[in-house]
């Protein structure tokens, strides 16, 4: 079995393909240092311009870096040469607002009318963070109840990410280096109390998406900050009943050829 | 009959009455000084999704700042209160590729199936750059060979804005300033001769625009930068001969709520 150390380095196009062969299904943290990650939405034509218009009105959780025309599952603007059927190592089959499946391919699920949406991901950001020597204590991903604006049948309300800061200097140069990276969710959505987006309590993981949180509350001084999320989509599917949606699982993501300071400058 | 000077600092509800009052029917330039002006594109539902791909797919000339529900004329995103129907001093309509009519409303021509897609406009951008005390010479627009990537049936080159900058201070700090601005276009796509990007003459206005340009060549030691231009959508509606479509006319564009420092932050 391949350990994740091995993968840190190696290129998108040689872990696309480990992917493929089945050899690596578990999540995407920290592998192909420095390359962009995405979070991964595929619905049919019939509400693609719903999704797409849902998207344009909640550029934080949901930024589009590539859309495939329908039926067509190769994502060529952010990595030619990948599939979307098979290159991701976990997806989610959503039907009528409920997972019915996990699978680590979707070539069975595949239809000639599906059109497939990569979104930016926060994966990405924080290795932009990391470069700019900021640390931070990450508290996983919840739901809030910030209502993102509908469109169409597309309806719910926003996923964050949340990260806490010890001092308001790096909080700051945080907020200066995520808006640089607008399709990676950009700045943050929110400063301060949790409550205030209706997050219960932090430190206790959110059942939708419990990967590896910090499970203990904030200690006094610490600056915490909320970004827009890419399983917004999922909650979405979830919220308005959607028929028929593909993702990936969360933490499981699609790993695209573009360099994290490549998309910088979309 | 209305001076332009009178409209400069009214507000773009203002002005958008006066224009649905049918007592402005001249181009844009310098009204409501400080807002954002957006270029109007409204399509059929039946191939809007595939012109929110162009746009995907070619952010420089179309960045999309809102886009309606089918039937719904309101741009709620950018001007409530809003009406894509009256508010937009001269349309231009499309049929097969042919302009065939420049109406100063569209009530006659709109249907329930139309979408409205609103994309930021260099008539923004260009008040930062003056709010930064740089200064320029306009060439106005020409179209480029530049091939714009395609999106299902819609194909085409790009078009451009023109501008000169007599010294490579004030064109450095135009790439920074108009960067900010990516809803506006953001940074230049070309630096330097136009022949490179198929211009054939700079000084002679290309008749697709023929708006306000300078009537001179180039000068020795000038800088010479090219933005993406709004325009684009309509070279793009002649080339791929798209059954029917409404834009504004050049320089007559759409006057949103939104200052332009606002959008920078989108």
């Amino acid at each position: 079995m391949l350990k994740r150390e091995q993968l840190k380095n190696i290129t998108p196009q040689e872990f696309r393909s480990l992917v493929r062969e089945g050899k690596w299904t578990e999540d995407t943290t920290e592998i192909c240092s420095g390359y962009s990650q995405a979070n991964v939405v595929i619905v049919p034509k019939e509400y693609a311009f719903d999704f797409f218009l849902f998207c344009q009105r909640n550029p934080r959780p949901c930024p589009v870096i590539d859309v495939t025309e329908p039926g067509d599952p190769f994502p060529r603007l952010m990595a030619s040469g990948a599939d979307l059927r098979m290159d991701i190592p976990k997806y989610r089959i959503f039907k009528n607002g409920e997972i019915v499946d996990e699978p680590t391919d979707i070539l069975d699920y595949w239809r000639d009318d599906l059109v497939g949406f990569l979104l930016g991901c926060s994966k990405s950001f924080v290795w932009a963070l990391k470069s700019a020597n900021i640390s931070w204590r990450r508290y996983g991903a919840y739901q809030t109840s910030i209502a993102c604006r509908s469109a169409g049948r597309f309806r719910g309300n926003m996923a964050v990410t949340v990260r806490s800061f010890s001092n308001s200097n790096d909080a700051i140069r945080a907020i200066q280096i995520s808006s640089r990276h607008t399709f990676m969710h950009g700045p943050p959505i929110h400063i301060g109390d949790w409550r205030e987006i209706g997050i219960k309590e932090l430190g206790k993981p959110d059942p939708f998406n419990p990967y590896r949180p910090i499970l203990e509350p904030p200690k006094p001084g610490e600056v915490i900050m909320y970004w827009g999320c890419g399983i917004t989509p999922q909650m979405v599917a979830i919220e308005s009943k959607i028929p028929f949606m593909i993702t990936h699982a969360p933490a499981h993501m699609f790993i695209t050829d573009k360099f994290v300071e490549e998309l910088s400058v979309i």
